[in-house]
């Protein structure tokens, strides 16, 4: 399906094996982003309503209208337990698109979370609710629903293309997106950073010094560095 | 009084009634504002220095000149409890107008809270006082007390006109203003859409979907949304 | 040294007495900012990644290239117990040049936070560890280590000149840097504007006005201000 | 007329003398700002989209619901010749409200230009008409025709507010606006500032210096200043 | 090819015919992005160098990784005469990428212009040359050559993805993109619109009005627009 | 002289030779700022006035407290023959501290343009004057003249330092600051910077490749870039 495509909802969508997608959860988004080469991470203006949340699911995409929120609901049907909303909008806006009601809904049916590339309200109900949310802001203003949008076709959402499907990874430093046929091997990847990390975080604990830890005082002197 | 005008203090304003106002605090901002038919919303840079407050109150309405409080200390003066200070600027800053000292002398007389279109400080302190405050921005470079502006004079506030008594109501989604003689008519709109919307919220928790809740599939499949 | 030398580490700075500086954090910014005559303050898009804390410190002066942030490891190798990291960046980046690792191992080390013109990242393992961290950005893009830049040379961050062993003073309302020189006189004003301030609240508390504490009714009548 | 109401068009406004306002023009921006005591400055985001225009009209105002400029076709009847078109938004948006064939619209019934706070389009299409807009942005984005606003009702525009038949003077420096009834009196206020700094300009041009020409060496010294 | 994907090149991209691209440069931004749907429209902070430019090509796309221009030089050689340079970068930045060598050596293997998510510097230089640039930003901060991206893969530019081939066309307005399987029957439509405009325009500039010739009167009066 | 110090004006700085000064304006802001190893450049958000102007000249630097530009007089009264004013603030303010009759009294003197990290207005009259500025902003709104700053101190101007007689370079790429000492060999690196790009125009006029000039295919192959 072309990105971009108006109208259109996608039923059946692949998606990355849950105990995958549970386990990027784990190792948070700078891990993720790190381990699968520095790409996919989406713009640092996507902040989340509420400090703490770290989650990752299956994206499942839509695909907005400009001030248009009706496909949040033909979204919700086809949401699998797991599943993230993700939101681009084919025209930027800051208006809020989602709150507590659409929020109780997605939630009944297993949503884990939303990402979305405009606004939210109600953002006191969904942190009680424990419904965490990504977005470019946070404004009490409604939308519309009058234009169709789609749903489950790949959208830029915050500088990033977002396919239905990828893995999504939020916590408190952003959103990253996994493409799905990459989530095993970045997950093993990401582990094996986080084992090396562990490690090192004993050494400095004890007062070592990444100097020496990395052994980076010979490439220093090389580059002309000087101690005075 | 006309808008913009400096060097005037107005002393009688009319106020909604009491239970008007808190009714429409504990409506909060997304409701009230959709009540009155989406309009009255400051813009979504006015962001709480601390989450959770949630007030309405009567404004109380300051004209301040660049960089200069000095209107604040003639508005508390004429405070009546349970008013809200609602600052504009003849030209923007993002300096500190208001700190832990006027804070201190608002809340004395009854002030509910600041609505600034401009910066803030000592917010550790505001936020121990449970003042609470929304603002553009949070600086703590001092302003000084030269030049007259006015109070209880109609003032625009981050993109709102705000006349004085027009009832403010403010928490985690923002601010919103509505007209004094309209707020009852508001307040009672507002609670039709509580109700409507608590029902809905049943529904909604036991899996329904807003597709059929709302009726929604017809139009849709007019408008030619396709199922692929 | 000049500002903006690269490839110099100086090691030997000069500080500012421990109690003149443990004296200055419990004052807090916006009172040292004014007591130092309104100067030194860093622009106000320096946010704190978590609420509450309040620290000062020695700064240890950071030059860091482009995306780049290997002389962070040169840094903090220099750290002397109480200090505070300071970097400003050569070109202007939302980056993520500091992490958890990074700030294991400065705090191993005594180092009290980070003031950083850029980003940062891994914010909430920073405030499991109640490392603070001042930034313009949050953000998990990561940076690298090829390009030399400077440590304790005076650098800009965020707009302000700051010389290495200058005091930091950091709280909820930004951040404020004081000469070392000046330090214990800057001192000695805070606390005695403190004292004067905390007499005033009291006043205040008890609902007396600043328009008769501070006198100020006769002037506004000179300068025409109208009751009506 | 309520500012903010929206549904109405008010057909009769009363508008400045024409000599006043094309007096006004000739002063610009800058100067009208200072001759009515520094009031009036719509925010320094709005750009002209071409160098070099400065001109003044009447305010015919219109009150726009979000991303729908329809309320512009309506606006347009009412125009009489010597009017400026004065837009706001309920909620702000960037989209492109304006375009050429509403400017052949408007230009051909009189209309001296547009102040919108929102987006234009056909940039070069109005550059080379020669209709001048000072806009928030340039946007290809198109708007919508669904929902009622108001016609010459009082609108907030880019923090100012602006009641029809005010007098709206532009050019490279930005926007003012000047109140009707005051437009007179600021006229020959401006006509007396610009005859004052003529006579300035001609002793700066031959070498004098502010210092001099203005007395302020003695108060400079009063307050300390030191030549070293 | 995935979109993100980096160590790429494709060398074989299929193009629209180029009379079709010409005649989509004919009919401007505005125009195409309506008659395709109001759908593949650049972020609006896309601004033009300089004015009066307005260019079509097929889109040669880029992927640049932070701060990184060395994937620029590998375009050029993969330029057919008639494209157009569209750069997204792995990470946002605003240093300046490309300058009026790397312009020289692209105009003379036929490129008509650069799109660029990043930016920009030489603009005089490139402004004389008659090389057309729209960019985020100009900036004479020089870029590395350190890491691969791709050349001619799908790219996320200025919040639109644009694939490689697809036609890009630039003028005052901004930026839009035409997928290129649409070129054809989207200029078939932006004829259409602009001979309807046409007709229009000489309507309106005999001074009929919108309401008239759209018919608009009877729908704002069953809305309830009330003359007043 | 500590930067920061108010109250100060210092008379007698040193420049850099006339003849290397305007080599430099020759060389351009681009070319300068990489002859010096990319440092010095001014943020991005510095723009012209008008397209064109490109000078260079000795740093006269002032301080100015918020919204006061009464330490401009002051300067100019030092003002050399070949000076450039270069004003940065003690706290941000995009207000006009500048406009044309300070520019008639500069321009009187020698002065060839100045770099102000505020506001600027009559921006057509400084155009018509020939009288180039780069400046953040273009505001009509005026300042005071209350409060001392300093001439002559280091300054931080759009983040970078500026020393008293450094010299700045301005075109339309922005703005770069040579330090007064660097100054003659900046200007030579330049020199053979532009020679050598010279050679390299022509030859990528002819149609080579800068992956051949350069000899970039190996290292490119290495990293492992795949055509396919």
């Amino acid at each position: 399906m072309q990105p971009g495509t108006t109208g259109v909802v996608v039923q059946q969508i692949d998606r990355a094996a849950r105990d995958v997608i549970d386990g990027l959860a784990e190792m948070g988004v700078a891990t993720v982003h790190e381990a699968q080469g520095r790409r996919g991470l989406l713009a640092s203006y996507m902040r989340p309503i509420y400090s703490g949340a770290r989650v990752a699911g299956s994206a499942l995409t839509i695909l907005s209208p400009p001030m248009d929120n009706w496909m949040i609901h033909v979204a919700i049907e086809q949401i699998h337990d797991g599943d993230i909303l993700v939101l681009g909008t084919i025209s930027p806006s800051d208006a809020g698109y989602f709150g507590d009601l659409l929020a109780t809904s997605a939630q009944a049916r297993g949503c884990r979370g939303l990402v979305i590339d405009a606004g939210v309200r109600d953002v006191a109900d969904l942190t009680e609710m424990g419904f965490p949310v990504w977005s470019k802001a946070v404004c009490a203003q409604g939308t519309i629903k009058e234009t169709l949008g789609s749903v489950n076709v790949p959208v830029v959402c915050a500088d990033e293309l977002v396919n239905p499907g990828d893995v999504i990874v939020a916590d408190n430093d952003g959103v990253v997106c996994v493409r799905r046929e990459a989530a095993a091997a970045v997950l093993e990847k990401a582990r094996a950073r986080v084992a090396n990390e562990t490690a090192k975080r004993e050494r400095f604990k004890a007062g070592e010094l990444g100097l020496d830890i990395y052994g980076m005082r010979e490439r220093l002197a090389e580059k002309g560095l000087k101690y005075v």
